[in-house]
């Protein structure tokens, strides 16, 4: 089968891409001497996971239960959700718990810490707790100097079923990062973060094994990964323009795109209309540091260039087309377009049609989307 | 069953309202003397269609041709796909129009118009043409003076199969309107612009029949619509922030919200964080003359007021949260967040939790989702 045979819009993903990204995230945190543990946040699919898997770690990261419903349910033995869990979602998290030989979960409150020890207890369910710090992202997560970090930890040590397995910490705000050296700064921050959190609860007689950090940007650039066990990140399986923005990739390392079909030319005004828009692309524009002018580019053959400027529902416009953009994209005519941002994008799709470069479509990766 | 029973992030329906919605639209259509053919868009759902339909027309509207199958697969005698259509869709089209007494379909090209009038006559497929025109808009669509529309006109109806059925037009730019004497104005355009393409084609002796104009700001505003059969909108069935700030609706009468968990507090930087993001409540910020400053507003009693500042995957961060705000939501308590645009977020969900404004829940819808 052939990508002009797929039904659009579809979801497309570069194996080949894929797995020498995955490859080379795993290369790169041997490097460090860290474990890498893949977020599937992007992906969410069991085939993706077993080849971003380090094989040294074994473990994965997911954002929501669902995902690690997912995930457990196709043999994943190690699995961090890493978004703070609340008491709603004990009992949930707890069957996820039985099935998997270690499910991590992220905590920020002394009150959930408590609560969550005496639901470990009561219900004989074993938790993995990591302390989620804040590495200056200011979104979730308790100052790697503050009493809240020392509650937390003491809180769950007292606990025989809820585990304290370490700290974590995410450094979303690299992604404001204009530079390579800004990115590294970040890096060292996270780093640190974690390192003297984990330093102060063992200080305190606590047990804390484990010191994660990840982002891709942050994975990409740290030059030194001192103290930390393992590394979380995701979007680097994938890359999109967001990332090629931030240097973490290059235009040739994009794996994911959505293949579109051209069902209008409208020559007076220099517009080409694709059948793929703001829900088969995303309207996903990056962050204020490295966002994109346009919510996506269109994948052509040098010296082509053009982009989707403008989105509505099912519709994506390309502005400024000249007679040699119409020439290679006549109504009918398939074309990939880069995502902005992968994760948002692909979240639309109930799966990936692999594909080559030359276009050969070779088989199909289901994967999960949702929070039920 | 209650709202605080249900997992988050959700999305829920408040039945009452969107039924309210629904008849004002319907009510409306039959004062202005035109049939309503409700855009299924938004919603997805069978069970929304059927109190959406107006009795007096039985038509809907769909975006893609997965909603048309969807919508045959329950019954829907009359669907309009209100796309472009292009060859490669021909034949799935086709299976469609099988099933149904009327497919429509999107035509603004003379050459796929006569591929189309050569298929449905080889194939012996019954398919309604609808002209799409362009009427401001700027996105597909001729314009209602050129020599493309006869050229189309002239291909159907040469055809045996495929009907001439009438001119269309959506007056996207509607949603660019900054008053409602501006909306006024678009609606008058819209309405001008089907009446001239239909008068026409018909002075060349062509039937055109239908004349089908409709955006949720015109369809609001208009005043007359003298020479219009049918009006298309959607959205107006569960309004939006968006909606909101273009006048077409109030507060109180916003159908759709997610149901939230609020997850971490940082006091001390005045921060509450949902387990709602960017993926439950989409990232879309309306648009450049009706944004919205934030990724959804908190549905609190007042004078309690806050919305969604910042949203990475599955966070949403409220900022500025006072000492109210953090005892009125505490961690793990639910919260409604009301949507920018209800489009977009609803497309993240398989179902809606229908409710009542007491946080009853009474049950669930169904949707389709996708292109596949």
């Amino acid at each position: 089968m052939r990508l002009d045979d797929l039904p659009t819009p579809s979801l497309i993903l570069d194996r080949d891409r894929f797995e020498t990204n995955c490859r080379a995230m795993i290369d790169r945190c041997r490097r460090l001497g860290v474990g890498l543990r893949p977020h599937m946040k992007t992906m969410k699919s069991i085939d993706a996971a077993r080849i971003a898997i380090d094989p040294q770690h074994g473990g994965i990261t997911v954002s929501t239960l669902n995902e690690a419903e997912y995930f457990a349910g196709h043999g994943i033995a190690d699995i961090l959700l890493a978004v703070c869990i609340t008491p709603d979602k004990f009992a949930r998290a707890a069957k996820v718990a039985g099935r998997v030989e270690r499910l991590g979960v992220f905590i920020d409150d002394p009150g959930v810490a408590e609560q969550l020890a005496a639901f470990a207890d009561r219900e004989r369910a074993d938790f993995d707790v990591w302390i989620e710090i804040d590495s200056g992202d200011h979104r979730t997560g308790v100052r790697p100097d503050g009493d809240q970090l020392l509650e937390i930890g003491e809180a769950i040590t007292r606990s025989r079923h809820a585990r304290l397995r370490g700290v974590a910490t995410h450094a979303g705000h690299s992604y404001e990062c204009r530079t390579a050296e800004e990115m590294r700064q970040v890096a060292e921050e996270e780093r640190l973060a974690v390192v003297t959190a984990a330093e102060r609860l063992r200080a305190h007689g606590m047990s804390c094994a484990g010191t994660s950090i990840g982002s891709t940007p942050t994975a990409t650039f740290m030059e030194a990964a001192d103290g930390i066990t393992e590394i979380r990140a995701g979007v680097y399986q994938t890359g999109d323009l967001v990332q090629e923005g931030l240097g973490t990739c290059a235009r040739a390392d994009l794996a994911l795109s959505v293949l579109a079909t051209v069902i209008s030319h409208r020559r007076e005004q220099g517009r080409i209309v694709l059948d793929a828009g703001g829900l088969a692309l995303s309207k996903d524009r990056g962050t204020d540091a490295n966002g994109a002018a346009s919510y996506g580019a269109l994948d052509l053959p040098a010296p082509l260039s053009a982009s989707v400027s403008r989105v509505s529902q099912e519709h994506g416009e390309v502005h400024g087309a000249d007679a040699a953009l119409f020439e290679a994209l006549p109504i009918g005519a398939k074309v990939r377009v880069l995502p902005n941002h992968a994760c948002m994008t692909a979240a639309m799709y109930d799966r990936f049609h692999l594909a080559d470069t030359d276009g050969d479509v070779s088989g199909v990766w289901e994967r999960t989307n949702g929070w039920s």
